[in-house]
This record gives C-alpha cells, structure tokens and sequence, in this order.
C-alpha cells in the first residue's frame, strides 16, 4: 500500500468547515423547522417531491432514490406519516409490485404552511451570509464536486 | 403575516446544489468506508474525536455535543460499538451521574485502519474538484455561513 495522502493545512481546516456546515446548518435549519411547523426534516425532504409530482402521486421506489434512502427507512418514515395524515400508501394500477405514495390534502395544507418559513430561513443562514458574486462561485465549486462524484454513487 | 422572501432562480439553484453535494458526496464517502473498512459513517463519526481525547477517553455529554446527536441516539449507537468491542461505557471517579465512553485498543486498530482510505476518497471526491485558490475561497465562504449561525444553534 502506498503512503496515505493526507489532507494539508488548509485541506483539513476547509474539510472541517464543510463538516461543521453540514451539521449546524442542518440542525438550526432542522430545529427552526420543527419549532415552527411540527414537521421533522425527514417528512419535510419528502413532502418536498411529492409536492412537486403530478396529482402528488410517486411510486416509493421513484420516492426513495429522489430522497437517496434506503428502502426500509423510507418504509417506516412513510408509516409514521401516514399515522398522521400526511400520507397515503396506494398500490400501482400497473404493477401489483409497485407500491406507491399519494400526498393528502393535509400534508399538501402542512408542506405549504411550512414552507414560508423554511424558506426564509434558508435565506437568513445561508444566503444572507454571501454577496451574489459569492453565490453564483459557490454554485460552480458545487457543481464541479457533484460532476467528479461517481455515476453508480459507490 | 409579510410575504414570504422566495429564493430566487439561482438562489434555488445553489440551495438544490448544496443539498445534493451534502446527500451525494456523504453517500459516495460512507458506502466506501463502509466497504473499505466495515465502519458507518457513524462509528467513524464517534471513533474521529474518541480517538483524538486524551487516553481515548471522553464524557458521554461531551461526546454528543462533538457529534451534535441527540443523548439517546449517542447511546444507541454507544451500545452497537460496545458488542463490536471498538468502545467501552465507563463510570466517572468524579461524577457518579456522568457516564464516559473508552476507545479500545481495537477501536484505535479500526479508525487507524479506515483513515488513510476514507481520506484518500475525501482528496478524490472534494479537493481533487477544485484548485488551491478555489478552495481557499470556500474556507471564507463556509467561514462566513458559520459566523452567521445562531449560537444557541436554535
């Protein structure tokens, strides 16, 4: 095996500053949402998409590669939404082995009352911390990460 | 109630990238450690401080607030590491409330084993995407957004 190549100076503080991001953005952004709404970040990462798909109708397998989680976690957030109303399971008029998920009125009523201030807190965290120029850089960076990840994503 | 501040087209664009680096780069680096090393991205999330904690040794609370986990899911997680023997629970001499959790020998074998390589895919997937002065330019953007948090990371 080869030496490691470690990360230098820089690399390791830049590192960590990406790590503290992802965490303390997350959980303010998490907090705010669940103080303000009731709804946690997982039912809200997907009222998002089904809000977004026609008659808010998506099959739980189109469901979990859009929230990138494995299929018995999204099994069991999905029982706990439906346990609220949020959700409904329906089968596939298609393919008996297609189980799919429909938006109800109340978790469209709940992902559009959360929304607004979710929203803006996205803003006051984020965005309000950077001129435009920084925006439109940080969007290129972003971008060159996602285009070198793997396709498979292994 | 005034009108919600929206996200403009490249503000939402950002914000979609940014979540897609957060999901695509931590599922891209967790599936490799994990089949690199058999560690989760969470044993590696407790090993990292654990092993950086004089003698390996650290207090359950202060353990959860490097982690930013909740109590119950630290000690979930504590007790999965326990029967794997990468850690160990441990009274405090001086707190009889105060539960501490140990590195074993063999936990310091694994987070010694997985690092060169959970590293060497961190270099790949993220400062491999970017030049030196790109990367300089994140730090204060990063900097920036953590700056902006609220303290009490309410």
């Amino acid at each position: 095996m080869t030496e490691p190549r470690w990360l230098d100076e820089t690399e390791a503080r830049v590192w960590r500053a990406y790590l503290d991001v992802r965490r303390d953005l997350s959980g303010t952004l998490s907090r705010r949402l669940t103080r303000d709404s009731g709804l946690t970040e997982a039912d809200y990462a997907l009222l998002v998409p089904l809000s977004e798909a026609p008659d808010g109708l998506l099959r739980a397998r189109e469901l979990s590669v859009k929230a990138d989680w494995e299929r018995s976690r999204l099994s069991h957030q999905i029982t706990r939404m439906e346990k609220r109303g949020l959700v409904v399971r329906e089968e596939c008029p298609t393919d008996a082995r297609g189980a799919m998920v429909r938006l109800t009125a109340s978790g469209r009523a709940a992902i559009e009352a959360a929304a607004p201030a979710h929203v803006a807190a996205v803003r006051t965290y984020f965005f309000d911390a950077l001129s435009r120029e920084e925006i439109e850089l940080l969007d290129t960076l972003l971008r060159r990460v996602l285009d070198g990840l793997p396709q498979d994503r292994g």
